[in-house]
């Protein structure tokens, strides 16, 4: 990190540095043996890819706010980048992705039962390496971050189940308040939220009142939540790295599709509706394209980003009680910068 | 545990008792709220159904013959069932089954996404009550059994790839070692190395030698899924609880069709061939009832009976060598008698 002005900190090459750095410490933990061909191999792939390198970013950031080296929470930055890949490839498998961070999901390339395994894999990895993580700490501090990534990987998994069995019910009346409790469990906990908590517990040793960094990563995350459904409507695609419009496929509840939902009447009402309580396979081509169009003609994915705007004020205020105690750093100044980064951001 | 003498241990009703106690902690360790309907409900379903508790079980006589209480290795007794419920889920998936415990598996009746999820849950709580579970341990001993859960996640997870990979190749040329080789890393390590070591530790307080708990583990978790193939192919569906000749639609590759495979020459050789080579939809109903058949004619069913009682003569050798520090107790005697209920059992 080399500019200490928050307006002028270059976010994606802060993120690209510290991703390098995880990157290389992540594929070093996966062993090569003759296991390769069916399990290490597969479990390489998706953290070989490109990526944002956002989660362990945080995590490394926060530790230095609050005091610490970054090498001390590398281990846990590492274990939170393989629990995302992890979560990553079992949610490609239910959502029946066809494209992830720009090449086919695992499943795709290798079929269900040997992602499904390399997911477990990574998962199990992630435990032992939160565990050496930890093994150099007071034992106390050491519960509290296990402790952590048991509530992390909880919330996850409820937000998921969530997700599923609206998407199972064919719910059409999800509710804006629906959708962030949605967002806050399934994403915010493990790409804000914990990463932030994770870091400032092991940079502050313990000190640092990390209760406000629930307020501030569910806003940051929610900011980045909502650009990502935006982007994977209006997105490019090769920058973007899934294949566009797969949510309107997978029938996601977006805030797009809340919006719209809202203010469709007549016709476009009843064609929602067929949209919302049809299968993967009832949503057509033609079906989803009159989806798209409704989207734009109503002003749905203008109302998404403007909400982010909101959601991202909000973040702002809550950074500034998050961080109170933080002394100004470069690392203060990058997760400040994160936020209007979250509703730029192409990819 | 009421029986002193090896001979007339009553093993069902040994692993119904313990089963009993384990059944009711696991099911009090799922949460009930507002996720139960997509969540916790559904990782309550396989727990629920009848099964033999035969991990626990291990677990729970084994911390006994070392000098513990029940109660001290209980949590982890849980923690194992859970993640052994994992597994099954996540394994369920992989193969297509349709049948475990005697009902529809879990993604034929809730969808594989739903059910990859709740698999996904089980491991995540299975990590929690181990932890709680090494809490009032000494650090040291803690580390060791939470080092024990790691090993055997990864063995598990090493052996689902060795597996899939083999049905991917289409492998025509599968070998008694290869078998073996599949077992010792797929069942035995979490069926009963694990679950024998992680109680020996506990019991003894970290005294007891469990390195011969591998080789005596072994055996018997061999002969444990000797039979498991052979029930698969001419058990009881009602008491076996999964759908007869399941294995021989998903190409499993077990001692049957590997004797089959040495012994099959000309028409019957070029037949297996193609069954060996043929994906799930090639294994046509009339296939598969062609190579149970040749099965039947080459006394393929009656060698993986015989395989199993030489692989029994050596559990025994290695029972007595891992238990020779253990004085005589029923909970021993219930580890011995074991070996011969592998091998007979019928469910």
């Amino acid at each position: 990190m080399t500019d200490p002005a928050q307006d002028t900190v270059d976010v994606e090459r802060v993120l690209a540095e510290w991703g390098a750095v995880t990157q290389d410490a992540v594929l070093s933990r996966i062993p090569d043996d003759r296991h390769s061909a069916f399990l290490y191999d597969v479990m390489r792939d998706y953290p070989s890819r490109p990526s944002k390198f956002l989660r362990p970013a945080l995590c490394l950031a926060a530790c230095e706010c609050f005091g610490g080296q970054v090498a001390e929470a590398l281990d846990a930055a590492v274990a939170i980048e393989l629990m995302h890949n992890a979560f990553l490839i079992h949610d490609d498998i239910a959502d029946g992705s066809v494209q992830r961070r720009g090449r086919p999901t695992l499943h795709e390339a290798h079929g269900i039962g040997t992602a499904l395994n390399a997911g477990d894999g990574l998962a199990v990895l992630a435990q032992k390496t939160l565990r050496q993580a930890v093994r150099g700490l007071d034992v106390g501090l050491g519960a509290r971050l296990l402790d952590e990534f048991d509530l992390m990987s909880a919330r996850t998994i409820e937000g998921q189940a969530m997700e599923l069995g609206w998407a199972a019910n064919g719910l059409t009346d999800v509710r804006t308040e629906d959708y962030l409790d949605l967002v806050m469990h399934k994403s915010c906990w493990y790409t804000t939220i914990h990463p932030l908590r994770i870091g400032a517990i092991i940079g502050s040793r313990g000190a640092a009142d990390v209760e406000p960094m629930i307020r501030f990563g569910f806003h940051l995350g929610a900011a980045f939540q909502i650009r990502d459904d935006v982007l994977n409507l209006v997105g490019d695609e090769g920058t973007y790295g899934k294949e566009i419009g797969g949510d309107l496929y997978e029938g996601k509840r977006t805030l797009m599709l809340i919006h719209l939902s809202e203010v469709a009447t007549g016709s476009d009402r009843a064609l929602l509706d067929d949209y919302l309580r049809a299968d993967r396979s009832g949503r057509t081509d033609s079906l989803v394209a009159e989806v798209m169009a409704m989207m734009e003609r109503h002003g749905s994915i203008t109302f998404a980003q403007a909400y982010g705007d909101t959601i991202a004020d909000e973040a702002h205020k809550a950074f500034e009680i998050a961080f109170a105690s933080a002394p100004p750093s470069p690392a203060r100044d990058f997760i400040e910068a994160l936020i209007p980064y979250m509703l730029d951001r192409n990819r």
